[in-house]
């Protein structure tokens, strides 16, 4: 079978770092894949194997992906023993990532530990051109048939709309000229589609939902899917909100704070990345009930929680004859590893949708994520069973 | 369109009053549907109305349905100027509410109000003919097409096993010798199907779940469902049970206590009828997932909750490369305004069931249930799914 | 012994009517004195008897306090059934109310219900007096000993500083010129004051902290105490901060989301007076640890919950050897119904200190306040210990 | 100043693990003494440094401290890196341990691994005479002033009463007979007492509380404290229930739910010690208020969970006129490294003391108990309080 090239961007990462060691430890029988999706029986077998995955990426630092994965392993996201016994797999992941493009305005808490000598791109043309080919010498080298690129890394504010993301003509007319007007998750996802790859919107950043992009996928022919995993306490919200709603009891309230360490968290800290991602969470609430809901979702900055995050949430419902009753819950969870997996979950999914012959929006793939793109419903077990058919279907 | 009878087994009890004076607010304008799961638009209007129920019962006790529903009125169940509104509702079904029959073994807390002129029955054969008989009338007197029993009284402890329990012929004949061999719940069954109805086992009891008794249904041409009203706790553990299944996270450890103020929690802080409820919640995870579930789920009385539960939930889980993490959830809900509405969506669609042929358990009810009869799967929406195709059927 | 004015500003609020209603049932017997501290047989009986308490108050609105202890009954604030049996006693205290001072700023959803025919003051200087003379009138009315006047209006935002809250003689000036400087809370104290009163700040608003107005407290030997009623977060967390602190623990995070519905709710919707209760929330935790914990603290208002508060707390911790460990804990409490008996237990307290010679701040308050006037520990035990040993020292 | 002897049974168990680590750390500069009561600047420098606590003691197992300490590192109970830089103390004190007297009754789950060479003591007396003898070896090797004996094995059932616990004298004759009459925990008692040591009984076991054993004590002018360490849930307990009692809200119901891993949950599987625990939890409770509440608090062992334990708590109170709110709360710790500085911590004060020339019980520890010996109050600051006033008149 082909074997299927995963481009991280944000490539030395948690998530990623966590994705290529958990593919290592798996392909060396270190680790049952738990967590992956599509390992489950419920699958069938045509998807790439987890063992035929490459990894590379573009990244605005320099850790070697050794180093960032033995601090994962102090922080619990690894095992702390895992680093030195997949070393090669590591290394060979590190060799292949290329400089991110470092956009002027990226916060100083994240881009503290640029070197001096990432290699400036001119403008945004000459970087989409700088990285795609960044990505087709990837696709060469190893051969690969198919090569999807997943956006993991940190969370942009949202982008403000502009004349020019309406049209790819417009859009190519600017870069031309010079001007930088797209969010750099758009560059990514520009020159990813440039490439002939698919592409997968794991943030929840602009990516590829402008139309200009959308049009240029249909024009290369190639899938894409987004938008924002859907990990943790959004994924227990697209549980519990079904189960309001098929038993006809009216949730009135829906409240929650997340607490959130480490990498993530700080990016978070800044409030314009935050009201990105509080947009991205309240869509499966007002998604799933007719009837508006109160409530706000929080997120803080804690960075006490290292890897960890801790989200409560809690919810009013009134039922028979007007009666008021509460349910609150408190998730304890690991993003990095909950991310990991469905990155591995999407890489697979995307390549194979991609060599069916699919472009455009996958909605089918809706179960991942806290913002669909393509549309379909929130409600997570029908996401589940649409995502089973769609696998199905491309076998 | 037909009317149909609702007899109510416990029809004095805070569950059967709770659904009567719903009805009846409902009917009159006073309160919307909500908790009425086949109210919602997805469901076809071939079900009988609300307005076309009419309710009767057994109780073994003889406070009037009225005073019940002030009751509920101060314990915060039903609102409380509504028993005043709906009072001659409340009085019409009170007249239809005949002696229950009397165990030996009942709890004293349970029957302690039982007055002394409740008609005894010479043995369980006895009973068996004069409740059916009271049934009989009462669908007579109001030219009901249908009635279905449903049992909303007391849990029992669970009944051990016996010979006679396998054979129709071999039960009949025990009765006829008069031998009392039935719990409760299984005589109310009984008499139910030999008057020709179908019947609702909303408790986690025996009811109908003996062979001779399967038997008794196919003769009779009844239909049946239950088993124990899936309400709270256990509702949300099914909507979070396939969540962790479909993400391929596995459920180490699922732990719960259950505190229950009210007439159910008095009856349930006896051990014995404790361990059929435990039974019952304990389904559910492991019917969701392939592996062993450590953990145990403890049910406590404590009366100062009074009509109110709190539930607490801890489960721990293990992603990626091994990870653990955790959700823990606290579920705060009135069980008898949960109860209510689905004791009027089961006597709906059995009902309906039993005009258009069906007859012995009716496994597409298993939405409704912790421990579905005919078999089936414990996840919620898949539940829901199969319901909703099951009165597209029936329309 | 002598009776003791309470006069609310807010007459007409939850919380005073609550304390007004609590009085009135307790003084007729038909409520034990639950949550009146000063009840316990730990205090000395020489403070004013709850029967001798005679309530008035400053409103803008005109509500009568039998439909608004109506209103609290209806929303299980207060027995359904009380305001009927002590309708004398609101009716009593209803012809006590006089028309509070309208500050133009008051957001309009507070403001909405006031009357067009409250007469306006032309002026602070003006409100002053009359507010004052309110005030005077009752107490001479009732032939009162002392009068304790008790902010438990809504929250303001917190106030700029200005030259002249520095000296009295400057306070006093802008005011005759016709400048109205003052915070409304503060016009309450700078009058109660000039009316020879004891003043309560229950609210975080500024009231009497103005160092002019501790000038004029001291000029008129009145004494006052505050600022924010410690209710339920927070009064949870002086509890347990010196938990922590005494066995060496060190707290990393402490973070909160404080659900409340109600007028409390609405009026803490708007930022700058919600910033006035959350610096006012923070003190606890900065007050019981040396060294700086992060986390934040949240208020939303959730029109769902009625009168009704959810509060949520996570703290992280580290012990032994760096282990890090976690507690949370969910407060659902009614506020009206904490802070009511507090309220009576303040009245009696300053009147009592007043007639023992006792003026300015009274820092022995500390354990009902969030933020203690006069300086003062956070730790609740520390505080209880202290008030008991005031109360004994004034007997 | 004159070193001190701490002499564990228990002594290869997590929580003398940890202890015996952690001074070894704290004394190496490798931690700070976190946890550590004593260590505080409320504290005189009158008692022994952490430096000068020699560790030794009794166990039934025989794997080296140094591997349990490696266990415990992977555990996340200590720094996995730490074992290693203190190889050379948990070595020495390896080499102090002696085998531990094995009862015929002891859960095969915990003697399971107990080596077929260890010297069986031919009845108690023998046994009493040799653990003595090991302990005054320890004591004169080492030079130590003093040596405090610190039960921290597993949680035995309660013992059943005997007529010969009552005298010494019967006591002795009893023993002198061959006969075994002693629970485990009280023969070390025994054997601490007669070789002229403090004791401080950290389990909920009979240990010193037999009358016979005062008697003794008294005898050879030894100090006790004892029993059960507070160290989690009952902690956070004895902190809210005086916060309750203050503020006059009568706590209706307090239920509780321990999940414990590791091996003191395993032991506690077994109901009979679970039983033991639970009576002492309650104590906090009932000690705190004068009416009695409802409630139960279960213990489960969730293998799961490893060295942490998770419990929750809920708690109904009635506060003005009635209202009933409710508090719930989540306490996730690891009982080793809450429970080893307060072994220190107890260690130093009983050593001191000793020194000081006090005998019998000690209730001036009751801060550190669920159980406090020789009585006083379960107030957590009441105890603070009492315990500086304590460490203040030792000084």
């Amino acid at each position: 079978m082909d074997k299927v090239g995963v481009w991280l961007i944000g490539a030395r990462g948690s998530v990623a770092t966590t994705a290529t060691a958990g593919a290592a430890a798996i392909k060396a029988g270190l680790a049952p894949p738990q967590g992956c999706v599509t390992e489950s029986p419920h699958f069938p077998a045509t998807l790439v194997p987890l063992a035929g995955l490459v990894f590379g990426g573009h990244d605005i630092t320099e850790t070697p992906l050794r180093k960032r994965a033995e601090q994962l392993g102090r922080a619990g996201v690894v095992p702390p023993h895992l680093p030195d016994l997949i070393a090669a797999d590591l290394d060979a992941a590190d060799a292949e990532i290329r400089p991110g493009h470092v956009p002027s305005h990226v916060p100083s808490h994240v881009s503290g530990d640029v070197p001096g000598d990432v290699p400036g791109d001119r403008d945004q043309a000459a970087a989409a051109a700088r990285l795609g080919d960044d990505i087709a010498a990837f696709r060469t080298r190893h051969r690969l048939a198919r090569v999807v690129v997943v956006n993991v890394s940190s969370t942009e504010p949202p982008a403000a709309d502009r004349p020019e993301f309406a049209r790819l003509a417009d859009l190519e007319e600017r870069l031309a000229a010079g001007d930088d007007v797209l969010p750099p998750s758009s560059l990514y996802a520009y020159a990813a589609f440039q490439a002939g790859c698919g592409y997968v919107e794991f943030t929840p950043s602009t990516g590829p939902t402008l139309p200009a992009l959308a049009e240029l996928a249909a024009l290369r022919q190639v899938p894409y899917a987004g938008r924002d995993g859907k990990t943790g306490e959004t994924l227990v919200k697209s549980a519990l909100a079904p189960m309001f709603a098929s038993r006809a009891l009216r949730v009135r309230s829906w409240s929650g704070l997340n607490l959130l360490g480490g990498g993530d968290g700080a990016t978070l800290a800044d409030p314009a990345a935050r009201s990105s991602k509080q947009l991205s969470k309240d869509q499966v609430v007002a998604g799933v009930f007719d009837e508006p809901v109160e409530g706000q979702t929080h997120i803080d900055f804690v960075a006490d929680l290292g890897e960890w995050k801790t989200a409560w949430d809690h919810v009013t419902f009134e039922g028979f004859l007007g009666v008021r009753m509460a349910l609150q819950f408190t998730w304890q969870g690991c993003d990095s590893a909950l991310a990991a997996p469905l990155v591995l979950d999407l890489a697979r999914l995307v390549a194979r949708a991609h060599e069916k012959g699919r472009h455009g929006p996958l909605p089918e793939l809706g179960y991942f994520f806290k913002n669909p793109l393509g549309g379909g419903e929130h409600a997570l077990a029908a996401q589940y069973a649409r995502l089973r058919a769609f696998a199905e279907e491309l076998s």
